[in-house]
């Protein structure tokens, strides 16, 4: 019943391709690297972006659309970013085809080079700050807080369905303040925004950290983290928001004048999370029947399928679900009703359990002459039958136990796999036989994080936030460190 | 207090692009033809998005995603689509830049050359046909109802912020049928679907029609379109829904097994709304002072300014203020308080003026003396003073009847500038010193069309649909005519 996915435990990487595949969710399009996100997809995608929005605004954030063209010259004005986003770009050079003289399709036409190549947007930072310095003049306008939602290109060499494709969907948060305090209070407040998301919404716990100097973005002073494990043990760093000092400022010019008649640079923060949650989504909590979406973000929370022999018995059962859907409605619960017969009620069951529907209903002849209806939820397989006037207050209490229930598994399941060490044999023992997060002292150098990834293929995930530094010795070079670091092999 | 606003009699043309900067709407940006949206903009654009998107889901459309680029031999599929697009569009050749050998700054890397050139998408025929023929194989599978909220790019030479841009936001439909009465079913719902939100929520009257051969959305069947009227007389496509009949289908092999076992191309529809309804809204209802906003696509509704010398008087009227939009807030009216001390109320007023809050209400110490308020509508200017208490009924009732009324005074400018004529020198005299829609009766030949619109630069804007045709003479080559057309001037 599971139409052919193949187990997680034999083949998880080709359990997940296919399970995006099997369930509607995406598949690769003919242009190399980019994406087609289908509908039912593209629902689970809306509903975090709706959620998502909201609590950009709730927090003073307004959205914006800045161009997705950026001229050349301006990826070059700041000198980290540049090194980080040139080496993978589109490239725009010309702004017309033609038919070719000999009739044999269309050609670029020569006619039509730009004079500056445009870059397609791998993000907006430049492009903002140079439209930020006219908008910013005083005191007055500040904060500055803006959201935009945006595709973006970055030309990646190896691409998998939302985990890392070509072009992708995100918001992006850019924002300008008077004093490095708040530019920072921003980064962090933003962080917990999404730590508070992705927590909450997508039921997958977080570990909050900073980056080390050679994860960081390019043109970033601090990149801020959430990382998250994933069920083959792999980290998955669900989002950043990035505290920019003054460097985008000083790259080009945005100065205000300050309250006491002075002029200084402002500070910056820009934040953002992709469709990449969508791939963490599906590979944090489904199973070898596929997905398992928390009720939270399932498009349709309810599916109620009739068993029934002859169309008196479909329309007894028609009457009970609609019923059951007007009182599930009135507590905000989605629900449909598939009274399909051109399949039938075992290619049902498998369907919406590899769509990851929370909550299935069942109603049969035995049913109709018992008031009952037959229950059982996605998470846990399990069943139970229960009176049809208990159904709605149920499927409520159900849905918000099931949403802490996947994020208690989940936080289970981080927990068990995150391993303190205290020598290098350890750490590489743990990381072939168990996966997950390697807690461990390190010393701090971009050298030793360096040869530890080309000796492992693990990397730092994150200096840990709120853990309580205690010094040590670092676990490769055996020198001096401050605290202990999470290491992963990542996405 | 216009804040140097021209006035629309003097410069029409000058007075909308200084409105759309002033009032925060949008901006030009330094990429050639591309704009900002500023968050003000955007606002009015969410609201008039979230209003379009619940009308699409209730008609049974889903969302998705296809990607941004589209195949160079994409685009020479369908022969007529490749005449309309391949003349204006960015055309992607490389994927890489990389520090010039002089270190002069960045160039294309001549390395990263694509072997086929990638189009950024003016429109998603190609690439979402390409998609359908793998997802559409029996009669089951259809109807299939997308839409797709996307930026598009077109390589406009002459640009204007939101109505004319090189890249800009919009919505797409593309479906698939079986037969070719659902799929022109769909189109004229889908025009009907624009046509509701345009005149109930834009309050902007529409002329539905068909457009001539010569101004056919390239490679349609029939484009039906909305046409509207701007308060400088010349007319503005406010949106477009074509039959598509099998030629999409025909060019990229999309055919489905009928139910009784044959095997036959499917029907396909495609229809959209962009920014550019932002510029029809704006170009309708506005006036020298600025914005006039139909309230059901205000951000804000009402605004709250306090006149006030000391803290204590603005204390007291804040909490009435506080009051009065606890009580709007429960009739699902938005309102702000504005208190803030930097800025006088004079200027204040002037500003929620250019930026189109449908209703200001001003609180200052004699209001405090004798519990009341004065209110101002925004269209008509009109101010009364009332008590407190009847503020938010009274709001209530004023914004859905501004709403009536803004729409018939574009409805009642409209319909005295829709003139029949009879010969072209009548013709030529109404377009010369009333503009507007002329109606006429027109031969049905390309060649007249292009000889009026070389003489006139008028257009046909639609053959109109339920108007019931009369046979008589073509103005311009006295041949019979089946039916009157519109003619205009457009944007």
């Amino acid at each position: 019943m599971s139409k052919g996915l193949p187990k997680r435990s034999e083949d998880y990487s080709q359990w997940y391709n296919e399970l995006v595949k099997k369930a509607d969710l995406a598949e690769n399009s003919p242009v190399r690297g980019c994406m087609v996100i289908k509908p039912y997809g593209f629902a689970v995608w809306e509903k975090m972006q709706a959620i998502l929005d909201k609590m950009f605004k709730e927090t003073g954030h307004s959205n914006a659309y800045f161009p997705i063209f950026i001229p050349k010259s301006y990826l070059s004005k700041e000198a980290d970013h540049v090194e980080g986003f040139a080496k993978e770009c589109a490239v725009v050079t010309h702004y017309r085809l033609k038919q070719a003289d000999d009739k044999s399709g269309l050609v670029v036409d020569p006619e039509a080079k730009l004079e500056e190549e445009l870059i397609v947007r791998p993000t907006s930072e430049t492009v903002i700050w140079n439209t930020y310095k006219q908008w910013i003049q005083s005191y007055r306008d500040l904060p500055l807080k803006i959201n935009q939602w945006a595709n973006v290109v970055r030309w990646e060499m190896r691409t998998r369905l939302f985990l890392r494709t070509t072009e992708f969907l995100w918001q992006e948060g850019h924002t300008a303040h008077a004093t490095e305090a708040e530019a920072k209070e921003e980064t962090l407040l933003m962080l917990q925004v999404y730590t508070d998301f992705v927590q909450n919404f997508m039921a997958l716990p977080v570990i909050q950290g900073v980056k080390t100097e050679s994860e960081r973005f390019a043109g970033a002073v601090d990149t801020y983290c959430m990382e998250t494990l994933m069920q083959d043990g792999k980290a998955l760093q669900a989002g950043t928001s990035h505290f920019l000092g003054q460097n985008f400022a000083k790259a080009f010019d945005v100065k205000f004048a300050t309250r006491d008649g002075g002029l200084e640079y402002v500070w910056g923060t820009s934040w953002g999370v992709s469709t990449r949650l969508m791939g963490a989504l599906i590979m944090a909590h489904s199973d070898d029947k596929g997905l398992v979406l928390p009720p939270r973000l399932a498009p349709k929370q309810v599916v109620i399928i009739p068993i029934f022999k002859n169309e008196d018995e479909l329309e007894a059962i028609d009457a009970v679900a609609r019923g059951i859907i007007g009182q599930l409605k009135e507590l905000n619960i989605t629900a449909d009703f598939d009274d399909r017969d051109t399949q039938k009620p075992g290619w049902k069951f498998a369907e919406y359990e590899l769509k990851g529907v929370p909550v299935r209903i069942a109603i049969g002849p035995r049913d109709l002459d018992n008031g009952t209806v037959e229950l059982a939820r996605r998470d846990t397989s399990e069943k139970i039958s229960l009176s049809q006037q208990e159904v709605a207050p149920k499927v409520k209490y159900i849905l918000s136990e099931m949403q802490d229930s996947i994020y208690k598994k989940a936080l289970k399941f981080r927990d068990e796999h995150i391993t303190t060490v205290n020598t290098f044999d350890e750490f590489k023992q743990v990381l072939k036989n168990k996966g997950g997060f390697i807690k461990a002292h390190w010393d701090g150098t971009a050298e030793t994080e360096m040869r530890i990834k080309e000796e492992t293929k693990a990397t730092i995930r994150c200096i840990p936030l709120n853990q309580g530094a205690k010094a040590g010795s670092c676990i490769y070079s055996g020198k001096p460190s401050v605290q202990q670091v999470y290491f992963a092999k990542a996405y």
